[in-house]
C-alpha cells in the first residue's frame, strides 16, 4: 500500500496572531511500516490553545517547533497497515502526534480506543487530554470544598466546561465567563453552571462580583487578561488557582501598558495567602487510570455534558486554530479527516 | 504600685516612607492588675517588617490600626505585680502587645519564658515569630530537598539567616543578598551560606545568577523589587516560592511603571509549573510546639546562629523602625527598655 502523507509545517514565526502565511502544506509517500511499526490514518485531529506556545521562541515548557516542522496534537487515527502482532488493520487509536493526515509510527506509541465503549474522538476531549487537565487541576491543585466557589474562563472550552461540571459534582458552585450569551446559555442551562457571564460585557467585573456573593475560592485560570484581573479581587483568604492556560494573552507581542502590577500581585498572594500552581497535564499523568475510570463513569450517567465544534479538513486546520484563538469556537475544538 | 505607662501611637498615615511626626507618645496611669489580670514591665520591644503594612488602609490580612492606637508587636515583660495564681512578680513572660512600656493583661495572653535556657529576647527572634516563620513557610511551602538551592533577600535579618541556616541544615544550598559587603561577609562567614550577594550591586542580577549554577528551586519572599525581578528567571520547573513578605515595596506610594508585567510572571508560574503561595505566621501556629523543641535543640548545638541589633528606649521606637524599613538594621531589630 502506498500511501501520501500531507503534512501542515509551520512556515514563518507568527508575529501576534498566526496567519494563514505562517503554515505550509507539505506532501510526502509514505514507505511500508516496519517491523513493530504501524501505518495510521487520520480520523481526527485535535487543536488546543497550548499549540500557539509552541510557534513561539522564548521561555515555555516544551521547545518551540522549528520553522519547517510539523506542530504537536492529538490524533484518533486508524490503522491501515500493521508490523505488529498488537495492532491490527482498522483498529482505532489514540496518539500523541502532528498536523497530518497519514503517519507512521511505533506501535508502543498507540493507545486502542475501544470505539464500543464511547465516541472515538471524545479520546481528544473528555476521554482525553482536556478531560485530564480539568480532572488532575481540580484534584491536585483546586481542590474545591462542597459549597465553595470556583470560577473558570473559557466556560463553554473543552477543559472550561468541564471544571464547572466537575467542581458542581463535588458540591461547588461553579460560575463560568464565556463570550457572547449563546455560549453563557449553553454553560448555565446544559451544562449547569450556576452562573455565567459574558466575558464581553462592559461591567463584567461587576456582574462576577454580583454572582460571587461569598467571593472565589479556586479560580481555574485558562484565560489570563481581564478575566484574571476582575477575579484577583474577589479571591478569597487561602484561595487556589490552578494556573493552566493564559490564551488571552498569547498572542500579545508585547506586554500591556503600566503601571507594573506585578508588585500588587504578590501582595495579594502574601495578604490573602493565595496559592498560585501552574501546570501541564503531563506532571499527572499517573492519574490516567483513575481519570478514564471515572470520567466513563460520569459519561455513562450523564452526569458530564460536552459539546464538539467539528470542522472538516486537514485543510481547515489552520483557519480553525486561529479562530479559536479568537474565542470562534463553541465547545471542543476538533478536525475532522475521515470517517 | 502605681505605674505611668507610655505608649507610642499612629498619629498620621505614613505616605511612603513612615516620618516621626505620623507617630506620638502617650501616657496614662494604670490602675492595679484585677482578678486574673497581669501588671507588666516592658523589657524588650520587637520591630518587624509587616508592621508597616498596619500602618496603611487597604486590602490586608489584618485590619490597619486605627488612627490614635497603638501598634502591634512581640514583647517581652516582667510581672510588677500579678491577680493570677499563675504568675508572681518578677516572671518573664512574652506577649503579642503594643508599642508601649508598661501594660495590664490577661495571665491568659502571656507565655512564660524560662530564662535559664536561652536569653529572654530570643523569645521575640530565633525563639519567636521570626523564628517560626522561617521554619513553617519552609516546612509547609518552601519544602526544599537536599542538594536543591534556596535563594532568600533580606538574608541577614531575622527571618532571611533563618531561612538559609535551616535550608542548610536540611541538605540544600542556600544563597542569600544583604545590602552591603559587611552584612554579606556575616552571611556566609558567620551564618554558612553558601554565598550572599550585595543587592546594591550594579551586577547583581548576574552575580546571582553566577551563584546559583542550577537555577533556584526555593525562593523564600521577602523583599519583593529588584530581587524578585532577579530571580524570577532562575527559578527551576516546579520551584516553590514561599510569600512572606515584600519589605521592598511596602514605602512605595505607586506602582512602579509600565510595562504591566502581570502576564508574563502568570507565563512564567505556567510554563515552570510554579507554584505561589502567601503565608502569615500565624496559619501554622499548631507547630509551635514542634518549632521550640527543634530550635532548641538546634541552638543547643550552635546550628543555628542569630545577631541582635539592639537600641535602648521607647523613644528610640519610630527612628529605629524607620531605619529598619530602610535595611540600616543588622540583625533582628530589638528596642531594650529595661533590664
Amino acid at each position: 500500500m502506498t500511501v501520501t502523507a500531507r503534512t501542515i509545517v509551520l512556515a514563518a514565526r507568527p508575529d501576534g496572531a498566526p496567519e494563514p502565511s505562517d503554515f505550509r502544506m507539505e506532501s510526502a509517500v509514505l514507505p511500508e511500516p516496519g517491523q513493530g511499526e504501524v501505518l495510521l490514518q487520520t480520523l481526527w485531529l485535535s487543536l488546543d490553545p497550548y499549540m500557539r506556545g509552541r510557534m513561539s521562541e522564548g521561555p515555555s515548557y516544551a521547545a518551540a517547533t522549528e520553522l519547517g516542522q510539523s506542530l504537536p496534537t492529538e490524533a484518533v487515527a486508524r490503522v491501515l497497515a500493521s508490523g505488529d502482532a498488537a495492532f491490527r488493520v482498522g483498529d482505532i487509536v489514540a496518539v500523541h502526534d502532528q498536523w497530518r493526515d497519514h503517519m507512521i509510527r511505533n506501535a508502543g506509541d498507540l493507545r486502542k480506543l475501544d470505539p464500543t465503549q464511547a465516541p472515538v474522538q471524545t479520546a481528544l476531549g473528555v476521554m482525553g487530554m482536556p478531560g485530564m487537565t480539568a480532572y488532575t487541576g481540580l484534584k491536585h491543585i483546586g481542590k474545591p470544598k462542597a459549597g465553595e466557589t470556583v470560577v473558570v474562563g473559557a466556560a463553554s472550552g473543552a477543559v472550561g466546561a468541564l471544571v464547572g461540571q466537575m467542581a458542581r459534582l463535588g458540591g461547588a458552585r461553579a460560575v463560568g465567563l464565556a463570550g457572547g450569551a449563546d455560549k453563557c446559555a449553553y454553560v448555565t442551562d446544559t451544562l449547569g453552571f450556576d452562573a455565567c457571564i459574558d466575558r464581553n460585557a462592559p461591567d463584567m467585573a461587576a456582574q462576577l462580583a454580583a454572582a460571587c456573593p461569598k467571593g472565589i475560592d479556586v479560580y481555574f485560570e485558562l484565560t489570563g487578561g481581564a478575566i484574571f484581573d476582575a477575579v484577583l479581587p474577589l479571591l478569597n483568604p487561602f484561595a487556589r488557582v490552578p494556573v493552566c492556560g493564559t490564551i488571552a494573552t498569547y498572542n500579545a507581542t508585547r506586554l500591556p501598558a503600566g503601571p507594573d502590577r506585578t508588585p500588587a500581585l504578590l501582595r495579594a498572594i502574601l495578604t490573602k495567602s493565595l496559592t498560585f500552581r501552574g501546570f501541564i497535564v503531563s506532571e499527572f499523568w499517573g492519574d490516567a487510570p483513575e481519570f478514564y475510570h471515572q470520567m466513563a463513569d460520569w459519561l455513562k450517567a450523564s452526569d458530564i455534558r460536552y459539546r464538539e465544534d467539528v470542522t472538516e479538513g486537514l485543510d481547515q486546520m489552520v483557519p480553525t486554530f486561529i479562530g479559536m484563538l479568537e474565542g470562534r469556537n463553541f465547545g471542543k475544538t476538533l478536525i475532522k479527516l475521515a470517517d
